[in-house]
């Protein structure tokens, strides 16, 4: 499938050759510390580096991350909602950063998570549509972390459903929206069509049993017309995140040779 | 029954001789890609394409699909409120695009969802009032999509509660309304009187069993009072769109020869 | 009893020697067409005309219809809330027109609902707040329709719950209240005499079972001390508006004489 | 126990070498015409009246009643909230007139009810936050009406609960504080100790039997330390308010002299 | 563990060599003064006497006592946030005070709870969102009291949790982070690592047994890389409030030697 092009020129500054790969740090709140970090991964600086060195092409941080941590040489996703992974309930996550605020920290885009499905979800629509609003008007792409969630889910890697999380993106105006992977390559190159002109990153998600299946679930991705990787456990908690880097960068950027 | 005039010119940007065919593509939010697409109509040119050499009075899009892939060639009607189809519960539709926004993607009109009877409905009254007032005052209409929905409804085609939808869009000031089809032309027009000088637009509603099946329909609403169609799947799902688009036009604008 | 008089000058443009006979017109969306319109008064345009011909003080309209039939030879009481009789659960009026659009509309005092005893009370108490004081800024009146209504609520017309309503208006700032008759004059002066110098209406309700039996209810209403009626269903469903009208005039205004 | 010194001076304009006597007359909204009032006092004139000739230090009365009623002769508190006693469910009482507003009433301070260990608190807590600041902006005062009341509340006369309320006055920022009676000086004591450089103000509360035990009350509080009472219905439901009222200012600035 | 630098300059009004020992005095509002206080410590004069005397490097206050009894003499961390005790339910504690007041109060940097965990967790991050960009703007930092609590939590000073409460400071852009101590300084450090360049305070919580005790937690915190200490009850409460503190002081300050 050939790489999108995207109307905006603003989600460029992301994209080498049309494809991309972005270093996703935002677990220390999802998450929490003892979930997903040890004594290296746990310093946002060591983040910062590995962004910096293995030549990512963005990173995204929480406010307070970017403000005492972003060093400038990587272009800031910065992602403006968010929440901890303790309370139960219908999934809601509000809006922590403005817009002006995370521009003044740096950022070339703002990020934004939808529970799609949650009972919270309309409200989700209605911030998301005024930060999209905030964002275009200062030349800033808007992505969409789209994640169907909520009792209303069954399964939320179901072609169906990943499907209309990639769409919803594009209804509601995200440049790009992060999804989940499917499971393969045919299934996923449903959910790339249905988001239309707005660009498609995987979701990493959770550190992978191996490196192999991993690199098998990206390569899959970008055969279905995936722009690129948004990732985080299964590089930084890898014992050497450069060389697996370095792997997702030859699936990723295969094309562009 | 006589066409009605329309005392703000505004809505004259929609009609040919007082009557209007509009297409209706905001499937890909409320009802997800899998449930209403195929590799044809998933994609938002081809349906800009379908309004455009169809000749249709007016294009419905979200804003998402707007900013990405309005052509400038049909009048814009921005739905600037919109849900998905998974979560349960009542129904809630919040704002997703301010006026000022969708002006800026090329919106000839304002479009929005009040789900009557839904215990959000006063929600939505009172946002569609804001945004009635807002799209007034920059010279635009605001046509009102009433879905009687939730716990309260028994019967959402009704002639009861069609002209209860109806008549709540002209009390809340929409200039046109969209309703579905009450099943006969007689009940209708009732539903069409209740409307008052609010336009009445049926509702295409879910692909018709037969071609000559939606046609009869259209046709009872003309001869109702309706000046017109708001169609979706009727058309974009039709083997030949441009075919059943003639077939429709030659029914709706009848009457001007 | 004598006829009170009003401290702010702006109620004067709806009384003719201190008394006043308003008419009604909101109940497309409050109760829905089918339950109270026929073919004639179904259309705004001839209950516009009841309200010249008929001499009526003013005129109770939402937004949409004031803003398509209003002819300003009578003066406007625009409705900025209300809600439809289809969903059930405590009741909440929201506001869905702007006192300033109101004003734009020709609007000479302002109407508001507060359900007095629903669990949304406050929110109506609130809202009312904010829009007493915009219209007090631009030298409106305002009205309050004051319906106690919810599971609180047990007899609607009792002289405690009557007197509680008519009293809630004055405390919140109302010019002028409209309350359900209690029944007998005697209990229904101590609604008026509750509700101080805010001027009481009598709330028309629906069509009593003879012209006899409610003309007799309004002379009762004028004997407690009321300024007036504010009737609707009593009017337009009567098979002469005109006639019934005149025997309202003769009682409302009989002492002016 | 010493009179207190307020910081701000504006309670200045409600002392009489340091302590007050104020006239409560909100009961209208928060009880109901029927219940509290008789065909005197339940017209505001009177009300005024009994200030004024009453030489009270203050009035407090709702937005409505202000407007239509003030003379100017007495400071006027403003009560900028208020609910009705029909709804049950956890109290919760909202802002129905702005500050703004009631100094253009002539308030010379602004009153607000909070009900302590209500499910709804927090939101009291900001509302009075917002108007606090409004009001010491524009150099008035701000009173604070607390009373512990909802499911969580046991006893809300215990020496725990009144002094409780007293404190959140005090952290909240209200210049004084309207507390109920614990029953005896030395547990009173607590509690205007707890308020800090708050003024207490004793609530009147319902009419008591006796003149003596109501008097007796106030003795108590006095000596407890408080600021003053400040008192409805046992003065204006009183056969003769001027001589209870004679009696209360007696006890009240008995240590001027 | 070595002393954290802070990026901001602003929080090095509160430290002394990197070091910090922070008074804290919200409990009148948090626990009510019947819980914490006796006549002694009731008296915000006598903290603010124990705050100057003591040699703290700030202190804490809600805006009531602050502005009653602040004397300028010690940095103000001004809470602007707070709830009672007495309501049962899911924690939420609502801003009631705005920054702009909070600094003309003579606040030298801005202190809110969040409730981690709790339903209302998404409410508190947003609020606390707005508040820091505020702060910050106005060259003040953001002190988040980070506090689990509700029916998803099992044991709020869990290695685990408290570390989240840290990282969740860090990643919504507080300055510096109050925690519940975890019970040993290996454990403590994880939190200290996990809050990255957000300074960490051990929170003093209540009374402990001896001071012995509560010495030795002090000790664990900093050998755990703890900037320092918010105490409140441990010094107030102890008969000689200026002996606990200068113990206190030796450790907190004992590594600048």
């Amino acid at each position: 499938m050939p790489k999108k092009k995207t109307k905006s020129a603003s989600m460029s500054t992301f994209l080498t050759n049309g494809r991309s790969m972005l270093l996703a740090y935002d677990q220390g709140l999802e998450h929490g510390p003892s979930t997903d970090f040890n004594d290296r991964n746990v310093d946002p600086s060591y983040i910062m580096e590995v962004a910096t060195k293995g030549k990512f092409n963005g990173i995204v941080f929480q406010k307070g991350i970017a403000e005492k941590y972003f060093n400038g040489k990587v272009p800031l996703i910065l992602k403006v909602n968010g929440k901890a992974a303790l309370a139960k309930g219908e999934p809601m996550s509000r809006q922590n950063c403005s817009v002006e605020y995370a521009i003044s920290l740096g950022a070339k885009a703002i990020g934004y998570t939808i529970y799609l499905g949650s009972a919270y979800e309309g409200e989700m629509f209605a911030e998301f549509g005024r930060i999209q609003e905030q964002a275009h008007k200062a030349g800033l792409p808007a992505i969409a972390w789209v994640y169907p969630r909520g009792a209303a889910i069954q399964n939320d890697t179901a072609k169906e459903i990943v499907s209309y999380a990639a769409r919803t993106g594009l209804e509601l105006g995200a440049d790009a929206v992060k999804i989940k992977y499917t499971g393969d390559p045919q299934s996923f190159s449903w959910a790339v069509k249905s988001a239309g002109k707005s660009l498609v990153f995987m979701s990493g998600g959770p550190k992978a049993p191996t490196d192999e299946a991993f690199l098998a679930q990206v390569q899959g991705a970008i055969d279905a017309g995936a722009t690129g990787l948004a990732v985080g456990r299964n590089v930084w908690q890898n014992e050497d995140p450069f060389k697996i880097a370095d792997s997702l960068r030859r699936i990723i950027f295969a094309k562009k040779l």
